[in-house]
């Protein structure tokens, strides 16, 4: 049998990072990196495998860095952890001696068993497995009318990108507005809008009864009746932890079904760590178990993870998961962190909400300038900032992760108020007007 | 005698939005703005009105905030503040009583005393006045070779503005590299390099010894005995704090020409504040005196001047300047927070560095990928973050000012490493690889 000192399961962002990291970390320790893919894609590149990137080989996560850092990569699957003996078996009938585990086995695509028709031909999902995936490209090659379930950010970003390449799109979301984990209505509205403009068929606060067709899926019928021919549907309805191994080892799992972690991404087991869409985390804001699938989240995870092995050195430096979600429609951009306001809401805490709209270059008169609208949600009384949310152009997506480090280091509003932005007329709005510098000054007015 | 409550001299970014602030925090005061100029220009877009603007009209500051916010808005000079009878007398020979005032009057160009023959035709600077400018650009309609002396960013933003529309424009450069306060020679040589693939003639290390003319300049001579032809000449060798009116009233100043303020923005006569480029500013690294010059600063001193007139409710809750930079040349962004690693030796700072190149969106195969280049300086014990550099595409503006942010809340290596950001592959580089994480990374590593 062979040995190794550190073994991880899975091999998308939470995987490779911690292999990478720990690695670096204890150059000295034996790594194994145990995959069931050949290759793995760059996560939230996948919906633009349909349009924008000519293939999902544009899309795939390089493994050169593992055996440059020496670590060994072996493609297959494993069955059953021994934790006595502290031994892996894969599909293909090899064992493995470990020291440490890492579970980083992800998560697949949430199909609920409550919808009939799910399991019809042209019915598919968006799992992150590359040939599937190839497969689902090829034979919505031939296809026209697709309907979407689900207005997350994949179920979005595969619909703009299949309405894109002159697909007939409808895409069906159950609550008021889409990408709802992320924006609040006011804001949802502007993403909504936007994806109508570019000639996508929206229904949101409609739910899905059920899918219709004999062999191949040929319509969706909605809860308020109304039909929607389809020649294929793409199920963007969530992801669910990939656990059962975790659960059949004995691991403890949270009620959401992903593996409890502590502080340093240790599991019940302490040689065991997890890290990713199969980990557990608690909500920074509002402290309760929450099912937020980044890459971004798992590659946080998996550095701590790396670092810990064998000494415990870095704890999370921050109390809990923070959000940070972007998204690009068209050249529009949407980013949010933390919580939202209604989300606050539901959760009892009493918040104040400023919004600023201003332009993303200054002088506005500049080519390619960009309204920029900036929302924050603080605590009402303390004033520590819980949430943001952002439309844009392009420099949204890093202007969310400042919003994200305000949150993170429990700022208040008045500390960013007075705290020192750059700008520039070619890359930022200006310094007098820069909204999120004017969206918290809103709050401060209030109060 | 107009009698008014808050009297404001300057308006460009510090008058206007002390005022704004001011009379926003304390509605019922009655505010005055005196400015000199009728139109006051975008500080930092003025080098675009010489080529991607079709004229300093697009790049002026709307006056109408004002007028909406029922602030009174006077063209004319203050040329007396009688500080025991509170007053203020104009060029015109009115006075006005004040009960708060505010120098808001920036700065000039620096035109060295030692240079010989910086009096002659065609020798100009660039100062905020659009009159000025709105003649220096007609005049240069008719010139090829245009010499620029300094480069900062104002001496880089106007050269390659002027080398795009054609000009033939040589930049000339005493120390040993461009952008030398905001950038190490390894990020700089990078932005040398764009500018002279872009087909700009860029001299560093060399001195200017004398402009040579009859009458209109004709040469430029360098200290190595190089001689430049030259139409025009244009000095971007610094600003001046316009402190002359300040001094006159006796307020006291430090010993860079610029007005001593308390951490409220106070002059050393409690009922007199100051704001900007006229207001003394200390690094927020080395403790020290720092000529910092940025319509942002500017524009976050300004605020705590507005909110603090009547009472202080805030205190600059960061102890200190930290300068942030961003300049576009072409595509390509460059961008700086904190101090440098040349800089923070020179003050006797035992630092590590870590550098990292990866790309701004992901996967890299994705139209209009950039590469990013992130630097980070940490003091090498406490671990803490002290300036941060960076070389990328647009949303490199917004990356620094994450940066900046850790610099201001005195964050470490390890707590940036281990905090969460927000990706997007058609935003920002893979979670993966982010490149400021990976150059924490890096020190961590090193360590």
């Amino acid at each position: 049998m062979n040995k190794f000192d550190v073994i991880v399961i899975g091999g998308s962002a939470a995987g490779l990072v911690s292999a990478m990291t720990g690695k670096a970390n204890y150059p000295d320790k034996k790594f194994l990196l145990i995959r069931k893919e050949k290759d793995a894609l760059v996560p939230c590149g996948i919906p633009y495998i349909f349009g924008t990137l000519e293939s999902s080989d544009q899309n795939v996560m390089p493994l050169g860095g593992l055996s440059k850092a020496g670590i060994e990569f072996k493609q297959d699957e494993v069955i059953e952890v021994d934790r006595k003996n502290k031994t892996v078996k894969t599909a293909s009938g090899e064992k493995f001696q470990y020291e440490k585990l890492i579970f980083a086995t992800g998560s697949t695509p949430h199909v609920p068993n409550w919808l009939k028709g799910s399991n019809l031909e042209n019915v598919f999902v968006v799992p992150k497995n590359k040939l599937y995936l190839d497969e689902l490209k090829s034979k919505l090659n031939n296809m026209k009318k697709i309907v979407v379930i689900g207005a997350g950010f994949i179920g979005v970003e595969v619909s703009d990108e299949l309405n894109k390449c002159g697909k007939d799109v409808t895409l069906v979301e159950i609550l008021p507005s889409i990408l709802g984990k992320a924006f609040d209505i006011d804001i949802a509205r502007e993403a909504e809008n936007t994806l109508i403009e570019r000639g996508l068929n929206l229904k949101t606060n409609v739910a899905v009864k059920e899918l219709i067709g004999t062999d191949k899926v040929q319509e969706v019928i909605l809860e308020n009746g109304e039909k929607l021919e389809a020649d294929a549907v793409i199920l963007a309805m969530g992801y669910t932890p990939n656990t059962c191994l975790a659960k059949k080892s004995g691991l403890e799992l949270n009620k959401l079904g992903a593996l409890e972690v502590d502080s340093y991404l240790r599991t019940d087991d302490k040689d065991i760590f997890a890290a990713g869409d199969c980990a557990a985390k608690v909500d920074f804001i509002t402290r309760k178990d929450t099912p937020i699938m980044l890459a971004s989240t798992a590659a946080s995870e998996a550095r701590i993870v790396g670092m810990n092995l064998y000494k415990l050195s870095v704890m999370r430096s921050f109390t809990g998961t923070v959000a940070i979600f972007s998204t690009a429609i068209g050249d529009i951009s949407f980013a949010s962190a933390g919580i939202t306001e209604e989300e606050s809401k539901r959760n009892g805490f009493e918040v104040t909400v400023g919004k600023f709209q201003g332009v993303d270059k200054h002088p506005a008169t500049l080519p390619g300038t960009k309204k920029q609208i900036v929302k924050i949600i603080a605590a009402k009384d303390s004033k520590i900032i819980m949430g943001g949310e952002v439309i844009g152009g392009e420099s949204a997506g890093e202007l969310i992760n400042v919003i994200g480090l305000a949150i993170q280091k429990n700022m208040t509003v008045t500390e960013l108020y007075t705290s020192q932005i750059g700008t520039h007329p070619l890359l930022t709005s200006a310094p007098t007007q820069y909204p999120l510098i004017k969206a918290v000054e809103n709050i401060i007015l209030k109060i």
